[in-house]
């Protein structure tokens, strides 16, 4: 059971403030962060194990919150990720919010009034599979979906998605500075590795239900999205709130990248369970003596 | 690895509708149902695979939810319950909401409305650490803190209480009906073993953080908590929605019964992955001819 680190570093993987991306260039697939099957099970449960026990002591100082987005192309396994890094920490200091199409009172409001109702409060792991940047994704790539908000391009569509970035930007470093700390995730995956695993809804029964027409169409429009993925990452990545593009082609990597990633944020904060001074461990002793039955 | 499943028939547990309950026959403490520390690990592990895997089915199929209500004494172990009980189990699937001592627009609103803008949606498992029945114990105890609502208890106490287990019944009564499944746990605590917790919250200074003053007061208040438990359990255990009284003596025995009966009440729904049928099977048969890259 010999603890082995994974031997990368998630620099690699980290959107640099003003970098251009170009998804080409970045990797769908890596050598393995892991040696073998086995490899990978005790790494991910040392992942899980020491996740779990700064969360408690992130719920314990009731001080920091983290929030993870999740966005990525369908199929490209953010479901299991959330399921394999996040189940063993307790979910009373977790909540997973999926947004789906916007609907009703969501379509109402304006378009970060869902994901800020649905911000972790202290001491909380936030997590958000899909999230506000559906609004600069999927709507960018049909951009007829703003007229359910009552909205429209305009003569200026740069304009007016470069403030949507902006505003973006503006809400994350509000939340940083207020100790809600942002870590953004793609999930790399390729056009063929997309293909592999639809074929596999397909023909493995006990998967059919996760198939949907609606992700068949939008793989119509593949390289539209890469594009705006491109240019959303490019602007919204900041030293307060990163991305990072995480090779989705192999899921036991992806997990253990997104993990590893989320390990090293929490172990930044410096967590430790709350001491007590010495006036208050005067008073405890007070209290004790008249703890009769 | 014997696979031994606990011994102990979960009605015994169960206030049945109209029983009337005195909580001095309910026992704190039971035979362990459990043979040893390692048997208790496996029985735990088992129960939580378990639970995954239906909560997996609960989601895939995604007709029904489940609401898990977990009211206390303080130090009961409602937090611990929580936490080794539902740990392992896919956080996508699963909203913790925990009541604090309501403030602002929850206090502009009905009793009702938070617990239910809580609710989990379909195909999740809420779990209310406390919950709307803090407005028949707490505010049954200290009726001063109606003020805040905006109310008092007028000219007949019983009449008033009476209307909102009431309330509450009729609102359970309509989540069931909705295939939102509740089950109530009242963790069982006695005095004497409340004293050694809270004892050891002085104690231990990794448990310091825990120890809240309020809770000394509280204490103060036992009996007067006891009668209003006892009125409430025997007022609102339903057939839709019961009430069980859990012996929280032994943390370790009152993990394994309330899985027990989380396992109980999904097993009797009958989950499975959805099914596609023929013609669907057809249609996905087509799709896949198109799937190329």
């Amino acid at each position: 059971m010999a603890k082995n680190k994974p031997v990368f570093d998630t620099n690699k993987f980290r959107v640099k403030e003003d970098q251009k991306v170009d998804l080409a260039k970045w990797p769908t697939l890596v050598d393995p962060v892991y040696r073998s099957k086995d490899d990978y099970r005790e790494l991910l449960a040392d992942h899980v194990a020491r996740l779990s026990d700064m969360q408690q002591k992130l719920y314990a100082g009731n001080k920091h919150a983290l929030l993870l987005v999740f966005q990525a192309m369908d199929a490209a396994g953010k479901d299991g990720a959330i399921r394999h890094v996040m189940s063993g920490v307790n979910p009373q200091g977790c909540q997973v919010t999926s947004f789906k199409h916007p609907g009703g009172a969501e379509l109402g409001h304006e378009f970060l009034w869902r994901s800020m109702r649905a911000l972790p409060e202290r001491g909380q792991i936030g997590i958000f599979n899909r999230s506000h940047y559906e609004d600069v994704l999927i709507v960018r790539v049909h951009p007829e979906l703003l007229e359910s908000e009552g909205l429209a391009l305009g003569d200026d569509p740069d304009a007016f998605w470069k403030e949507r970035y902006r505003s973006i930007r503006s809400v994350e470093r509000h939340l940083c500075f207020n100790n809600v700390h942002v870590l953004k995730f793609f999930l790399h995956l390729s056009k063929e590795e997309q293909r592999k695993r639809f074929l596999a809804r397909i023909d493995e029964p006990e998967k059919n239900w996760k198939f949907s027409q609606a992700d068949m169409v939008e793989r119509g429009f593949w390289d539209q999205y890469a594009r705006a993925y491109e240019i959303c990452l490019s602007e919204t990545s900041t030293e307060a709130a990163p991305w990072f593009v995480v090779p989705a082609d192999d899921k036991l990597s992806t997990r253990l990248i997104v993990s590893q990633i989320v390990l090293e944020k929490l172990e930044s904060l410096k967590l430790a369970f709350p001491k007590v001074d010495d006036a208050r461990r005067e008073e405890l002793k007070a209290i004790r003596s008249t703890l009769t039955l």
